[in-house]
């Protein structure tokens, strides 16, 4: 194989950057141990019932807490926020009301932390964890919450030339 | 839920524009029965091995060919072509050397149709077949040829103002 085509095909692949948000299974209080990651390999996978596909990195502490939990939510980045997704490269974790400066709170239909200053946000459950034999799972769930505050437009990779493609 | 925010956020992630081609298993001659369709809901989902997953329709032409034949392409559109994508919105077969204006050819690696006249295409063997209980299943691929000519640019859902979201 073609190695350098292989790498500059994929990286035309257009991706947004979202935060993911997950949180520990046996937390009494959901505004206890809130994580979240940045996540960008992401596609719809279903109008009815609609659902989202996203890719995990095998061995990540976030697919370790929403195997146990099995609910997420993704966070939609706005235009304008490499800075924010910079702090969010590597996993998070908080408690307060609050992770790296953004206000936080447990989304109301699974728990997930969500990110209420964020664009839009959707809370998802689980349905599918599929090892297909890569170096990452995909996380296939259904979207059983959403919010949408504007349209300003999603944070791209292409953006903010972080590239995880290829 | 509320549906038309679920709607709202799922439009604002960006989905580039690709022709998949898919063949017959049977077929003796890989110049014949090729087919090809738009496809968007993709995304990469491994760096080692290089994998894809693509959500195809359930009950599709294409789908019922891929399970058979257990190979694929993917067709990078370039920007600015629109009128390319919108003659593939249904599923287009041609046994000849162009399908809808475009020169195509089997794939040296796997037999799928690739069209040699696009930005870039990546020929894909089938690792699973995913049914998560929505209305497209998601295939996940393994990339085992690549081909990149430019960097023109995608074509994008965005550009063509043909929303396959939501």
């Amino acid at each position: 194989m073609d190695e350098a085509a292989k790498k500059a095909a994929l990286r035309m692949i257009p991706y947004g950057l979202y935060l993911v948000g997950v949180r520990r299974e046996e937390v009494a209080d959901p505004a206890e141990d809130r994580h979240a990651f940045l996540g960008s390999w992401v596609t719809q996978t279903s109008f009815e019932p609609p659902m989202v596909a996203l890719a995990v990195r095998k061995g990540s502490h976030g697919l370790e807490l929403l195997r146990a939990s099995r609910v997420l939510s993704l966070n939609l980045l706005e235009a304008g926020s490499t800075d924010v997704a910079r702090r969010f490269i590597k996993n998070v974790q908080a408690t307060g009301d609050a992770m790296e400066g953004l206000a936080v709170e447990p989304g109301p239909a699974t728990g997930a932390p969500v990110f209420p200053d964020l664009p839009a946000h959707l809370e998802l459950e689980v349905r599918e964890i599929v090892d297909a034999g890569g170096d990452h799972v995909i996380v296939v769930a259904e979207i059983v919450e959403a919010t949408h505050r504007d349209n300003e437009g999603l944070l791209t990779s292409r953006e903010t030339g972080m590239t995880y493609a290829g």
